[in-house]
């Protein structure tokens, strides 16, 4: 039995039905279905479990994640850790991920922060760019599974792009630094910096005053990953102080933020809802489907939290 | 002698210096400098020219225009129609194009408006569109140099690209449909509209009921060409009815957008200053000087307006 986990009765029903379509035989029920039988699941389909929920699955053989995050189930002190715990993944997640570092780069080099506010106020605020995306390059903070896909639409669009990563990456068009020694020369080269790095203790609070500091002056800042990457007050003083020039935020901490967040009216910044990369359910019910098929018969999980790395 | 009408004395005196760099021997002066003989002019660089001030040059040789678009200069009944007139191009041009096409595009599968407003009333909107670039096909109607720029910037973001066109055109990744009789069938496969069509007699008022009904229902539009191609009751009209999902305009008529118009406000509406395409000074500039060197040296001048075609 698979136990669903999700956000809405209505969301929790529509992911049995579409688990049940894709491999029939497996039973998915509602974490909160009448008569459930928590102790009897073998699976678990989570989002923002309730800590101590996990703990409680005996046969438990395989958690999947909601999300490709996996920080909403490892906040939880008790969750079993010898169970194998796979991250949401599948073409779709990139590609909209793709698309959302795409429009949040074009949003920050043609000035829509700016032409937003203009319409708002119903003014004609002439503004053209020196640059070009030819004459930028974008610096992909966590050069993973979502950063490699940003990659050719960037370049398509003329952007030159660098990434950053723990181990060396060989992605076509984009320059590969990797570890703490190449962090700055990384830096130095990031025109726009693009955090899709995973939530873990060596990345929380990672873009801050000094991190900032080594972009090249006037540099603009994008944040797809998790809020807690971000030092919210050195944000905000990189932007007053001109070192940075603008902002697109999709993440936040905490989340939804706060309606007295400096963050909203800020004229560099713009504010998305956690919506950079939700692939649509029936592709994810059909990621943990071929997952599950893949197991029982033997084979190995994709997408693997790893409890070394921590992500 | 080159005389130079643009917006600006100080941007006059740029014109002539930038041109006088790149072509060292030719005389540019703005066209308001102190004792200048109008009449000596062989040359004229210009934007919104007064009507009748081309006429006033028995010499003038070739008219450029300070933009892609001409309609500012043979909207001028008396415009000497014997002189050649270029347009305005090179190859920035059509990368900015591409850009703000490519922004226009996302802006509209991702829901920026939507956010735009949400961020001004501080209120966390969560949504989730259904669709990925992969999903859709842009049409572009008025598949010329810009048009061709904008292609692989959108089939690198996943999206299916049709071209419309006077005459039929080979770009790659881009199926091409031509003239009157195949405009339905382009139509019917444009799920994102972009009009990139030169203002002509035939092309004003284009976007009007009768076209936008030929579009899926839920199409959206993006307009970077002129404001007269859309008629403007029957844009809204189609955004009310559902027929239209949302638009992106940068141009408007009149110039600049009233105060009271209800684009600025509409929920689907996203504006921007006519701002889609503006090239450095300096790359404009190198592009006249190397046509006139073309020109001196009896070779072909480019981009060249063609009064039969009337663009
Ligand atoms: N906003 C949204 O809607 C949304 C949606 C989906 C995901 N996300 C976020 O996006 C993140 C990335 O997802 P993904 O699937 O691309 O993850 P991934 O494939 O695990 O990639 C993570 C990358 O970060 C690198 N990294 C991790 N720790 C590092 C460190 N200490 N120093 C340097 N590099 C480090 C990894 O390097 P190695 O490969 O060398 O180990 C890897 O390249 C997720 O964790 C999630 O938080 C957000
Ligand atoms: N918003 C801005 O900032 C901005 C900046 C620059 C330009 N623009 C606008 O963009 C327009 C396009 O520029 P461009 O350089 O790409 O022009 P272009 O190279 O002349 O291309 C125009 C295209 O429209 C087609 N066309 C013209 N009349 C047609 C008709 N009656 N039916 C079907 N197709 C027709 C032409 O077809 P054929 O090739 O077969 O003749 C050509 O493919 C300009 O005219 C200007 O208004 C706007």
């Amino acid at each position: 039995m698979l136990l669903v986990k999700a956000e809405g009765a209505r969301v929790r029903q529509s992911w049995c039905d579409l688990l049940a379509e894709f491999r029939p035989g497996l039973v998915a029920r509602p974490y909160d279905a009448p008569g459930i039988r928590v102790e009897d699941a073998t699976y678990a389909l989570a989002w923002e479990p309730e800590p101590g929920w996990l703990a409680s699955m005996p046969k438990l053989r395989v958690i999947f994640s909601l999300g490709a995050g996996v920080d909403h189930i490892t906040r939880d002190p008790s969750w079993p850790r010898g169970v194998p715990l796979v991250r949401m993944g599948g073409e779709e997640t990139g590609q909209r991920m793709g698309e959302y570092i795409a429009w949040a780069c074009l949003t920050l080099l043609r000035d829509g922060r700016d032409h937003a506010i203009a319409q708002a106020e119903r003014r004609w605020a002439y503004k053209v760019g020196e640059d070009t995306a030819r004459d930028l390059t974008v610096g992909i903070m966590g050069m993973g599974t979502l950063g490699a896909a940003a990659v050719p639409m960037l370049r398509g669009l003329g952007y030159g792009v660098v990434g950053w990563s723990r181990t060396r990456k060989t992605v076509e068009g984009a320059e590969s630094f990797a570890g703490p020694e190449e962090l700055d020369a990384f830096l130095a080269r990031s025109q726009v910096l693009v955090c899709l790095l995973p939530s873990t203790p060596e990345t929380m609070g990672i873009v801050d005053a000094a991190l900032l500091a080594k972009l090249p002056r006037g540099a603009s800042l994008v944040n797809a990953a998790r809020g807690p990457h971000v030092v919210l007050p050195d944000l905000l003083e990189a932007l007053d102080s001109g070192q940075l020039s603008g902002a697109v935020l999709d993440v936040f901490d905490p989340e939804p933020l706060p309606v007295d967040s400096p963050l909203w009216a800020h004229p560099k910044v713009t504010v998305t809802p956690h919506v950079a990369s939700v692939a649509r359910r029936r592709e994810r019910a059909r990621y943990v489907a071929d997952a599950i098929a893949a197991f029982e018969a033997g084979g190995p999980l994709p997408n693997l939290y790893d409890p070394e790395r921590g992500y």
